[in-house]
């Protein structure tokens, strides 16, 4: 099981973080994009190249730190076919170092396509008698608004192939509550009904440490409905964004925790990647070295989080 | 307004179907699979060359008939860099053809991560000094779940190079209802709440002929709630997925159309693009006139569509 992987990696590390792979040109140090300007020209190709090549040094840099990283695959989308290969040739790098990947992809689509992005991203294509692996992610996140039927067709992909998902439930941006704070029938808002459907769909995908494989998205910035969450999914781990720039501290996500300090993995994307450029870290870390900066940012997430689990 | 360039389409060709260029290797004359695996091999590369030549001949078969096509980008992402190679051939020779363009995509992330979405499938990317436009489609579908601050960062877009969206509200799926038919407070259901939303977004978006730019997608496959959706949403264009395959029929659907018979396009997928392989076109067409096949599943389609309309 996939999640026993992330779980065991959490605990190797003591570290329930993952670093949000979303690199922009704002945050590329100048010396990464005057390289790949000189080699590709003012090209997509260009700004592509230098994402992987300032993933890399970050990657280089936290490994050892980190149970996975989440890569945001709008950032490669945008760019197209080289982003792409960005994207794909980041999730095999940071594979190599032993990392959990989670892709960060938010599909959801009817079953007869939802089944060719469950082949492409956790699963396999075929081409003519052969397959192939495309995307190589661990887990991917998954939009629920058009029902079971829409993600069902990702569960066989993740029995055969070891593989997990992270479906939406309470997002972490200041709107989220416009539909899913909604008081549905039953008397239970719209995402704890979703919180319901996604525990009942991990049933079949529990693991040794007592959570599923198919997990939640549950924003760091809504603490209250964390905890309604938390209680009412006791299996599901919780993917947590919005820890930092988005607002969320580790006091409000504290909730997503179970008692062994177990059951989330906090996402931190610019807090991360962007550390160089923040006002605590500039002065230490020159912009070559913004890596270390990076890392010396994991560090500090890490102590942060563990003074509140 | 890039509504009423789609309106003026429809009336031109008196025709409101969308080809939806969804392709599969089952639907691949095997004519076309070997002279791509010959080429270059069993690889997701040749799979991808298949569906562009693909969809080339039915373009080229149908395009003086259709006022747009929708392709769905999971078949191309699938397949990982190659793919997008082929959806973007798609969408350009398309284009070439004035055919609109619909990219079904069905995004949907926080407004930051939006923007990135935006950017690089409706609007521009910056590359150094250099702006690029990616991926040429006119319209794209947007999943509505995280709430109206993860569809604003379209409106700009769609304002600056005259582009627009189709937000889902009632999907075409089986199980849609699961989440979409849940009343919620107000006294609404959660796809008439969505729905009212998108007719307010709507708003400033308006073109000559009383319809905006931001659209909503709505099942052929739930007449009852298209019918109360055409009531709730008059300046809202329609749409329609599920016509054949899925179960919907012209009579379901007609009440997606306003008394103008505007109002909506509808789209059919397999049974456009695969027709050759349907009973009633198999004895009167090759495999290798799959084309002409799927040019005669239009006539028959529009002729289906204006019995109703």
């Amino acid at each position: 099981m996939i999640i026993d992987r992330l779980i065991e990696k959490i605990n190797e590390t003591g570290n329930p973080t993952v670093v949000g792979l979303d690199p922009r040109m704002s945050f590329i140090p100048e010396y990464i994009k005057k390289e790949c300007f000189e080699k590709y020209g003012e090209t997509p190709k260009a700004v592509a190249e230098s994402f992987f090549m300032f993933n890399k040094e970050i990657i280089d840099a936290t490994y050892d730190l980190i149970p996975a990283v989440k890569p945001q695959v709008a950032m490669y989308e945008m760019l197209g076919t080289d982003g792409f290969e960005s994207y794909i040739n980041t999730i095999k790098y940071a594979k190599e170092k032993g990392l959990v990947i989670i892709g960060d992809i938010k599909r959801g689509d009817i079953a007869s396509t939802a089944e060719n992005y469950s082949d492409g991203h956790i699963g396999k294509v075929k081409a003519g008698s052969r397959e192939f692996e495309i995307y190589h992610e661990d887990f991917i996140t998954i939009n629920p608004y058009m029902g079971q039927d829409s993600v069902e067709p990702y569960f066989e992909n993740c029995k055969n192939y070891e593989k997990g998902l992270f479906v939406l439930v309470k997002t972490s941006n200041k709107g989220s509550g416009q539909l899913q704070d909604l008081m549905v029938e039953g008397g239970k808002t719209l995402y704890e009904t979703v919180g319901g459907l996604v525990s009942d769909w991990g049933n079949d995908f529990i693991g040794k440490y007592g959570y599923s494989s198919i997990g939640a998205v549950v924003g760091a910035t809504h603490p209250e409905q964390a905890r309604k969450l938390r209680e009412l999914m006791p299996h599901t781990f919780f993917l947590v964004p919005g820890y930092g720039a988005q607002g969320g501290t580790a006091e409000d996500l504290s909730v997503c925790f179970d008692k062994n300090g177990l059951g989330a993995i906090v996402n931190s994307s610019r807090g991360i990647i962007a550390a160089y450029k923040k006002d605590i870290y500039k002065d230490k870390f020159s912009e070559k070295e913004f890596a270390q900066a990076s890392r010396q940012a994991v560090l500090d997430m890490k102590a942060d989080l563990r003074r509140c689990i």
